[in-house]
């Protein structure tokens, strides 16, 4: 077998790994929490079918959808993070660059490149395309938490104004008329008493 | 809500169902066999790093992309079918077809359409795109066959023959390269004792 197809099969028999990374969010019918592989499987999904809200028109939606794909590969080794962890968010940075040191560079060079590179364009939130795949990636847990009732955000305490400070900004940014929608499901929450007081 | 966004997110809501349609794949950690989604994810991460293998150059690999990731959406409504369960293959394509019908209308009617259409082109397997897409679907329970000593493959008293006749000709046409692979695989696999016999 040639080095190269051995290489991106150690990759793709490496990120096996990511289904077994569970996250916070529950999954709509509250039976268990979600993974990584399957999350990252419906922000792909919703990248294409929502790509007409993106605050910027014109975006290169295949580039989105593979940001979205491996954004949360880092995590194989770090773990996740939950957004609402503050004590966990302060080595996050430091424990995914060493997660994508580790991992990128199981593959060939220019595919290790390429990764990565989507990956810093993912994290730095500087493009159209990244702003509008992190807004998938704040929009895609609220709309659980909605339809669980708020079974998370109960269980780790988290506020409506916690949620509103922590997506308003990157929803707001990335896809606009998404995060009003995600603002009318907040005032809803609200008032049916899906979040922790 | 605009009625177009209210579609496309009933539609979102009511895919988060392929997380809990289960295959007969077994996870390479061995400890669960492997959802929809999490498959959906895999394929289209390895149609990104292996697009060079594929049979015809100058794919369109977004496309590629997106039928793996909506492939086995109708399975919420028809259920997983084993590629080596005879009886339940009769009436695969009937059961999804009526899952099609179903599903996709939930969708504003562009999308809908081009969903479906990317659905039946998938299934038609006429297209260099859906050679390749097919091509990989094969290949990735066959990775995880091999990797999980064949796991799954003893479980269902699959032979080796079986695997030949049943993945040669839709890898050998939609990617010799992975097909020349997965031959060598077989025949180490068969020497280590992982198929039924």
């Amino acid at each position: 077998m040639n080095e190269r197809l051995r290489q991106q099969l150690a990759f793709i028999i490496e990120i096996d790994k990511l289904k077994q990374i569970y996250r916070q969010t529950i999954l709509m019918d509250g039976s268990r929490t979600e993974n990584d592989a399957e999350h990252s499987w419906h922000l792909a999904v919703m990248a294409i079918l929502l790509a007409e809200y993106a605050a910027q028109k014109k975006l290169d939606i295949f580039r989105v959808v593979k940001m979205l794909l491996i954004h949360d590969v880092v995590e194989i080794d770090a773990g996740d993070t939950y957004l609402y962890d503050e004590h966990a968010a302060k080595d996050k940075a430091a424990r995914e660059q060493q997660a994508a040191d580790r991992l990128f560079p199981i593959l060939p060079e220019d595919q290790a490149q390429e990764f990565r590179r989507l990956w810093e364009e993912f994290e730095a939130r500087a493009t159209p395309e990244a702003k509008f795949a992190a807004s998938l990636d704040r929009f895609q847990p609220l709309l659980h938490n909605y339809v669980t009732q708020g079974q998370s955000w109960k269980e780790h305490g988290v506020t409506s104004d916690k949620v509103e400070r922590q997506q308003g900004q990157v929803l707001g940014e990335g896809a606009p008329i998404l995060w009003e929608h995600a603002e009318r499901l907040i005032r809803e929450a609200v008032e049916k008493g899906y979040f922790a007081s």
